[in-house]
């Protein structure tokens, strides 16, 4: 039996005037990047110096402007990094790096040694205010909790006026949402109150959603409130630090923006304690396929996805938003026969507007590539079968073969599992491009018999081996397919009729090759098929097509 | 540069007055499995018929009542998976299998030949409706897209007349997200018109996320809106498909439940084309986690996932929730603490309702254990230590101890990265338990010479080796303790005090063994340090810790 008992619901705040749900996500918030800590910390192994500095400097590639570089009192290889970072020059002048501490003294001396020559700095203090944290860790009351901001910042603010240079402040009150609002208020404006920001001098309030308790909207609501009743609003930012513990923290980022937060804590693809912070590009990513700079640099996410995977030792999953695998490809039959269409009719229309049914974005914006899109398995359809010949290889089948060809591959994908492109290619090779048994064409001429304006024939005078007799017959008809089709029928005592033809170049270039297809009918039987064939002369290859569907139709 | 200005905001429906905000999901909805189906159908490798049928069978166990059972008419597979289900009767009683199809006459009349002899089914017809199928897919007008759904449903019910069991439509009008909601509602309403679902005979109304397309507010907005719109809504049952493109299929799923939707579509751990399906798991655990029945037999979420990595074969991610191997697990000493600090007030108030700070649930009451909660690496705390000293090996270290001891680890985590208990318990051993030179502690006798109720003396009679040298000595003081410090400093001529002491036993039982720490100050020097002793005799336990930390003391 499920405890569910054990637990309750978590409280809401009530809030009937709400203002977010009307509102849109207009411009990306200010990113802070906390890889470097909450991610780093919650790492199996945690990055050495040197991975730290790599990781550092993608973020600033990244476009990063605010990035959390550890909590250097508590460890020292936080403070190593932070000096590396300094003595080796690496933070950009328009970086600022920021530097987590609890609210005591000997912590924020260290804090402040390890800054030392850093230009401009966030000093990130924060104290827990929840009521099961007062209540189960602290053993304190309201009052002595509130205090611990209060004196954390005094010494905040007496450390920064003896500092060479720039000090912001941020202060969070950790486990917010499991914070009563009104004292998660009252102990940020006694924050402000000490600090005394101004609005050309700002502090950030940072609200973390230290653990997700609730629906998003109640997260939103929390923000809304938060930020309708902040002291001196103008001269705060206000941050979130969203965690994932629902599976809602893309969600609570995102209407957080909308309740009025300027600022976002987070990191790439979400690492971070148990099941991680929001990932920062999904955020990103959303914001772009709806048309919003991001403000970032995450053009290339396959080289992200590279560094992360290798500095972190975590993988990115199959199904990530933007970034897994298997996100921008299609098995499904309905879904690949739309998506092609949608490429096609954009194509067409000349289109600069990315509309495609079942891809959110175009992946090649953010570097990945088209081949994946779709994917064979035995739940797909002919018009996978057939995006795959014409995306890799360059074979347009026409749209009576679709169906032919992908029975093929079903019969194959049943039996394996899924199929990929060279498999396809493969089977396309013996079921038609090599179906050269037992009527193996060899060589052909043609005359064209065109009499000026007038219709003409063509006489054909073909070579071929039959079980591996040689042959030859002459034959006339009004082109080429014509002659060798009537050769064919009398040399070889059957009747057949053509039903569809087509050919197109395999790519450009002066020794491009063509591909027939050519749909044959058995009037006896009934029984139809394709052939085709390929060559750099498009008569060749349209004789070599029509022998491909003759060895398929009465061989097989 | 990143292409954002390719890509539109998606439209946003108008309803300042919408309800959900002020909502809470207050039970269960009805879940409906579509693993078999959309999940499958996104595999690298679908399943074969066997693994199909025990997937099924697991899902009936989790409790599903409605379980997608595939597209018979679509792929010979998924026929045969069926016809296995009904010829070996295998579909409980209480158990309603559900089939998908497009609304074409051929698929709908194969399909009911895949459910003869089922006792009652959901057949699930669907067309796609949105404005950019509607243009690049379909070229059809809306007058003619409905069309499509008007004359499924009615051959459906043409089919279900005479069908032997009984048939209970749902209609998806695909792509629900981009499509204009007053559309929608045409398309539904036509569908219902035709059916004439009554309040005792409903049918179901299905609004699929196939793409998430906005934040999750805009599809809370237009189940709302559908939700209170729809033509005879006490027949309907009004059901959400969401899928996770952004990122928040689970949020989209919750925020529609407040909006109205009764029903859910989804996977386990959320397979699905592309980022895949809403994830019923977190939806269920989320509900479980404020205290309402999420309906479902998710005891053991470890059997879940060994059973879907094996037949899915795919992985469940690190961080994913609740399912993660991470996400019951702290790295950070402050969160180290506060979780033992939890744990403790818990036992000690002998609390019913779970309240630990960053643990939302108690991961055993999933089936989940408790040893990976606390992890360390060199990010971690002296909390943490001592929590897998006391929680993996039985062993309490004293407050004042488990800085010192922390150290020791901590130089090893710089190293190494993260340490496993077995090499915390392994640096125990080396650094205090087994510290037995070059002082090794042989034998002893103790005497108690309490006189009645009068303060009376211990004498000890001590052996121990120096350097490998036998060595004995007598001595009295007002305990074993202080007999033999009293003896020692006299035979090795330094002198020591006794700063801390205490004992507890490891296990229970009659030959339990105790464990003593004894914390010795070097009175010259200044230098203090912990020695940790066991025996089944307790004051041989403190002997041995008082030799360990002599040894500790003067021989480093």
């Amino acid at each position: 039996m499920l405890n569910y008992k054990r637990y309750q619901r978590s409280p809401i705040i009530n809030l009937p005037d709400r203002r977010w749900p009307n509102k849109e996500i207009e411009k990306a918030p200010i990113w802070c990047s906390v890889d470097l800590r909450d991610g780093n910390q919650a790492l199996i192994e945690p990055m050495v110096v040197e991975e730290k500095v790599e990781f550092f400097q993608l973020l600033v590639n990244l476009g990063f402007k605010e990035i959390e570089v550890g909590f250097p009192s508590a460890s020292q290889i936080e403070f190593d990094f932070l000096r590396q970072l300094v003595e080796r020059k690496l933070i950009p002048e328009d970086v600022t790096i920021q530097v987590l501490v609890q609210c005591r003294e000997h912590l924020l001396k260290r804090t402040f040694e390890s800054l030392e020559g850093v230009k401009r700095a966030i000093v990130h203090i924060y104290n827990s205010t929840s009521t099961l944290q007062r209540d189960v860790v602290f053993h304190k009351s309201k009052e002595e909790i509130k205090q611990i901001a209060i004196e954390g910042t005094k010494l905040v603010k007496e450390y920064a006026k003896d500092f060479s240079g720039e000090i912001i402040l941020e202060y969070s009150p950790e486990s917010f949402t499991g914070t009563e609002v009104e004292y998660a208020l009252e102990v940020c404006n006694a924050v402000g109150d000490v600090w005394e920001p101004t609005p050309n001098k700002k502090m950030i309030m940072n609200l973390p959603a230290t653990v997700e308790m609730n629906t998003p909207n109640v997260y939103a609501d929390q923000i809304e409130w938060m930020s309708r009743n902040l002291n001196n609003r103008d001269s705060i930012i206000l941050s979130v630090h969203p965690h994932n513990d629902r599976g809602t923290g893309v969600a609570i980022a995102e209407l957080a923006l909308m309740a009025g937060a300027d600022r976002v804590e987070g990191t790439l693809f979400g690492n971070g304690e148990r099941t991680g912070n929001v990932d920062i590009l999904t955020l990103a990513y959303n914001m772009f396929s709806q048309g919003i700079n991001p403000e970032l640099n995450i053009t290339n996410i396959n080289e992200i996805i590279e560094a992360y995977e290798r500095l972190c030792k975590m993988k990115v999953h199959e199904r990530h938003p933007y970034a897994g695998k298997l996100v921008f490809t299609a098995f499904s039959g309905s879904h690949q026969d739309a998506i092609n269409k949608g490429i096609k009719a954009m194509k067409e229309r000349n289109s600069t507007i990315w509309a495609v049914p079942y891809l959110p974005i175009d992946p090649s914006d953010i570097g990945r590539q088209y081949e994946p899109i779709v994917r064979i398995n035995s739940q797909s359809g002919k018009g996978g079968v057939a995006f795959i010949m014409e995306t890799y290889f360059g074979f347009k089948l026409p749209k009576g073969m679709h169906k032919e060809f992908a029975q093929v591959i079903q019969d194959l994908s049943e039996k394996q599992g899924e199929v990929a492109p060279d498999q396809i290619m493969n089977e396309f090779k013996v079921s038609y491009l090599d179906k050269k048994e037992p009527l193996h064409f060899r060589k052909c001429k043609f005359e064209d018999m065109t009499d000026g304006d007038e219709a003409g024939y063509t006489r054909a005078a073909v070579e071929y081996t039959d079980h591996g007799v040689t042959k030859v017959f002459d034959a006339t008809g009004n082109g080429p397919i014509d002659a060798v089709q009537k050769g064919l029928q009398k040399q070889l005592g059957i009747s057949f009729k053509v039903l569809d033809y087509s050919e197109h170049a395999l790519s450009g270039g002066g020794n491009a090759q063509a591909a027939a297809y050519i749909q044959l009918l058995d009037i006896e039987t009934g029984k139809t098929t394709f052939g085709v064939g390929v060559s750099s002369n498009i008569t060749r290859a349209s004789i070599r097509a029509m022998f491909s569907a003759l060895n398929r139709l009465y061989m097989n």
